[in-house]
């Protein structure tokens, strides 16, 4: 097993911050998180363009190839691939293999709500696995997220895609912990839930759960305190205390990058 | 006067956050703000770029064309003009200006402490100001950002820079209420301070201050608050209350790109 794929421990998860660039990965490895993903949210909107619709396929291998200068595993949020067949999609894990990925993510839900069709989800993750066998497969389902298929159909598509060589599965919008403890047991393999509003690392941990990603939310407590800081210094107040310093943040580049 | 710079006015000075990617500048419109600018820590860091050594000119070009397409005033800030003499940064700012920017700043401050000589920084100004006359200089001098040079110097220097053909002058470091009134009265065109620890918009516009720069704080901000986040679900916590949501965020692009 890959040393990244060693830190998915059912009952003792891997807590995978998302980064959306440099700067945040940088942060995020300084902090002391061993791996770290990335958020294809904030990806996309960090570049002007919309999730979900596979506009930053470019976008996301430039930043790949930054990230492979860092010291931290990094995994990254292809979404569903950014288009293309299997032996595209491959090449993109080939590619993001390539600048020092460790793992990728592939969902199959799009933004109409619908999924891909199982057999067509299960050659895109086997023709990934065939051309880059020690890439961390994380096969996402967005049966819950969608709303678009029950627990058995989550539980259905999960083994399939374990079936067709998955290391693990993601399914973000699992809540309830009896339906977390089934797909826990049920899949096969490590599970990854996405910490929702509410949820805590401890409560997950305890259901069983081996990876718990942050998804987009520290890119949007970023923009948010951005933006709240903005507004308080426009209305007269001074700027916010306890922030990183200039020297800190410039040298996240210079440390660990040179 | 252009429409960027009728927002420079002596008293009632021109708020301006800065941006690092797409996302951070359409909140911050979003938000209210007429005009924004970027910062150069913020987009060398986000590229895992060393700030202040002429590294990001490609990074923050391809900015700028993103940035071009929202419903907002752009100033950019292009650290010294990223290497190269008169000619190249007259192009520089003529290909910032193509993508949709309104000004551009230029300083004259090394990392090693020192100042480009006055007759070389001039030749810089004129030769931008002859290309892209439109564009709004803010001419900037680091003489007290890196005491290197005194309120003489910096008067001078200023002065020089005005007369070179800059539309506004720019003096981070400057703190002490005599000196930035002696700037604001001396230097012959709007003065631009940047907001430090402590200062706040009110007590700059009561000295004649015509421009207040974030400069790095908000992406400051944004870092801390992610990492922060991060930690603090490490911890046990569950996340962050109150922060933009997912289709907020992904609308920014929608809503403002499309």
């Amino acid at each position: 097993m890959s040393e990244f794929g060693a830190l998915h421990i059912p009952g003792d998860p891997l807590v995978l911050p998302n980064a959306w660039d440099v700067a945040s990965a940088a942060a995020l490895a300084r902090a002391g998180f061993a791996a770290i993903g990335t958020t294809s949210l904030g990806v996309a909107a960090a570049h002007g363009l919309p999730d979900g619709r596979g506009a930053g396929r470019a976008e996301t291998v430039d930043l790949m190839r930054r990230l492979g200068r860092l010291p931290v595993l990094v995994t990254v949020d292809a979404e569903g691939g950014f288009g293309g067949g299997p032996a595209e999609v491959a090449q993109l894990a080939a590619d993001l293999a390539d600048a020092g990925a460790v793992g990728i993510n592939l969902e199959d839900g799009h933004l109409d709500g619908t999924l891909t069709p199982v057999a067509d989800q299960v050659a895109l993750i086997a023709a990934v696995k065939a051309r880059v066998p020690g890439l961390f497969v994380n096969a996402r389902t967005d049966t819950r997220w969608l709303d678009a298929g029950d627990l058995g159909e989550t539980l259905a598509r999960t083994r399939a895609y374990v079936a067709a060589g998955a290391d693990g599965v993601f399914v973000p919008g699992l809540a309830e912990d009896d339906d977390i403890r089934a797909v826990v047991t049920g899949a096969g393999a490590p599970l990854n839930v996405l910490l929702l509003p509410g949820m805590t690392v401890p409560r997950l941990a305890a259901l069983g759960v081996a990876r718990i990603s942050t998804g987009s939310m520290l890119f949007r407590a970023a923009l948010g305190a951005a933006v709240a800081a903005a507004r308080s210094v426009a209305r007269g107040a001074p700027g916010p205390d306890g922030i990183p310093g200039y020297a800190e943040v410039n040298g996240l580049a210079a440390a660990d990058l040179e």
